[in-house]
């Protein structure tokens, strides 16, 4: 079973994620430890990252030793191996098979490169994101905070600001809640840097609502879910014409948040929210970083169960 | 006791190694992977690599952590660590014996960087490549191969082609083979990359049957063995002398390669192999890769079962 | 607990330490190297290391691992991670604070670096040198040093020689030394690269003796310990002024030294020791090296079991 998209699960099958990633953050004895530890112990993941994405091969490796899993790495494949001598990721991929990892997590810098890897291996491949293409597990760590908040990922309204032109992340986010019934987006961004019409259409097929607006405030006030991104200026073509605001989260923009809203990030952040904004209560974003860590631990262990079958 | 050279093996000790490396092999049920994760815990490896080589690295990492044993790895030590000071090798192993690790498996981009390590160090090194000079896993891999499939590692017919010059595996592995009776080797290769005099004063001296050719299909006849590696065009003072062939194995020209003769690489290959020879039977490159990591196995695993006695 | 400088420490706290690095060096036979790698089975270690340090990073991992903890590691994230895309220490750490390792292992290229990480932080941070402040393992490990050899640490009369004015090792042992009683140190070196006034306000405070001298011999005559750094001509106004003997340890210089003395050095070493030094059975530069593994070993046994009750 490879792991190439958030759209190759199903709502059950994502159900059983969660509630795997829930029992799997309760062993936090150091007795419960010791017996996650030896859960997978024999079974060897191997980290295939052709770019550095340190946060991401982190939580993978952190969530692979948590279980047990043995654990060999290497975070600048592009230039540091046989790929600088013109070797194929499909052949790299098959050396690594043969080498019988029980999973490979692939970070490449090509999209469709997941799929093309997936295509020569046996050994179950995750994509941890490839290009411009897919990074499911960065949906399944945003879905799962919102499970864990509101217990449901349905009748919701998420309001989506930032570069919703180029975010990857927002982009999964609108088509996996679009798949779900009574879901409501409204995406606050400048003209240019608005969502693409190819995710528009995924949310009419679907029939899920949406709106396009500039104005933060009025957008926030049903708000259950703000989903906020990097804006970068020099995108813009004419930066002036940037509200007032700028589309940064901060106190006086979040009065208009009703109590109950949560506020997630992808993270990095920059300056799009005010450090003042971390002892909000409703901030969310380094807990949403942290389920990434249990997300993954559930992933794993259902791959490698299943393997075990 | 250190692995310099694949020389210092005598012919029993080869048989036991592989031997060994069949019975890792075997250990595949997630019960007997538990059991071998069991096997060398509480022992360390360093991977200490001044240049990187990231197949060689992973699978000895991954080769370790399947024995139980726990990994500390450096990729770029050349750039990143003392060596970038002044710092002289044999210092660096002194300061990493002082660590206490079973063993070291250092890979340096200086002939003979793994002897001067070996002379001041209690730990024993294993040379994973030091410049021009050895690089014996790679040969001891290639052997078993071999010996997987015939087995045996005489009485053979072995035709080599490529950059004979300059390939160091070639260069090992017709050395080696030249310890056992009734082999012969056919070179095929341009004449200003055929193999060099001091291995045809080694063959010469055992008695070992060869001789050089440009004509693959003819070669190809009565061979065992195809062990292919890639002819750099550049290095040809005059290109338009290369045969129409190329020296590219396709499935034309391997119509002439016996039904019981395989087809090994030691990778990465770019485009001296034809992908449409990767369904071929005969073709072990991929298998032979593997290998690699049984054979680490093996002989990580007689090192440190040697220092427990 | 954080671990951010050497001051923190306690003489008590001290002792303690280095009696529990004592008693992990003596888990050496493979039964209790397996009984030592079930310790803390089950925890976690991240090294996050914003410059490469390679010993310093291998000997905290190899502590780690022997340990029985899971160890994920970055040795370049000042390049490959967030931090290139502007984030912040404090951001960064918060999310590995959400990832629920046990000790997070920071270098930092920033003086403070280490200071603001834990502020933020309530996975326990241990300071592998944050710039030019602490590190204050290498400060450990320094004492544990002289601890072993003379069973105390006051009481003795210490040189130390080379760059004192830019030595962090140098600044920060003089000082732990100045908190125990009747101490002498003689700095040798340049009247340009002396010990800095901040150090000797310390030490005159303490009313710790000291004297300064570019006379190697006499200062060695009643020398306990020598503790030698590298003095970078380059930095001298006028390299003509240094003494014959160019601070260099060799046999000649080292006939002045007491039996019963030894000679340290934080390593690595250029040419300020002389290789022929190496065999004088007083050279401890590289069991001092060998040190740092069992003081972190130490330390890390300490965190964990402290969160454990």
């Amino acid at each position: 079973m490879h792991i190439l998209a958030v759209t190759q699960y199903t709502h059950s099958q994502l159900d059983q994620l969660f509630t795997r990633a829930d029992e799997l953050r309760n062993y936090s004895s150091p007795k419960q430890r010791k017996e996650l530890a030896e859960l997978h112990k024999g079974r060897q993941l191997c980290s295939l990252f052709y770019e550095p994405s340190t946060r991401t091969r982190l939580s993978f490796e952190a969530a692979a030793v948590k279980l047990g899993m043995g654990v060999v790495s290497t975070e600048n494949a592009r230039e540091f191996s046989s790929a600088a001598k013109g070797e194929t990721i499909e052949d790299t991929i098959r050396v690594l098979d043969a080498y019988n990892f029980d999973i490979i997590v692939l970070r490449h810098h090509e999209t469709g490169a997941a799929a093309r890897a997936a295509k020569v291996s046996q050994t179950p491949i995750i994509n941890a994101g490839d290009g411009k293409g897919e990074h499911p597990t960065q949906a399944l760590l945003d879905a799962y905070t919102i499970y864990r908040q509101f217990g449901r990922l349905d009748n919701l309204h998420i309001v989506m600001g930032g570069d919703l032109a180029n975010g990857r992340t927002v982009r999964s986010l609108a088509q996996l809640l679009s798949s779900y019934p009574n879901n409501r987006i409204t995406f606050v961004s400048m003209p240019e840097l608005q969502i693409g019409e190819d995710i528009k259409d995924v949310l009419k097929a679907s029939k899920t609502a949406f709106q396009e607006t500039i104005d933060m405030s009025s957008a926030f006030k049903t708000a259950d879910i703000v989903y906020w991104t990097r804006l970068q200026k020099e995108r813009l073509a004419d930066p002036s014409t940037l509200p007032t605001d700028g589309f940064v989260l901060d106190p006086e923009i979040l009065t208009h948040l009703p109590a109950h809203a949560i506020i997630m990030h992808p993270l990095p952040r920059v300056d799009e929210i005010s450090p003042l904004t971390d002892s909000d209560p409703r901030a969310k974003y380094f807990e949403q970083a942290g389920n990434g860590l249990y997300v993954r631990m559930a992933l794993l262990d259902q791959i490698i169960s299943k393997r075990i079958i």
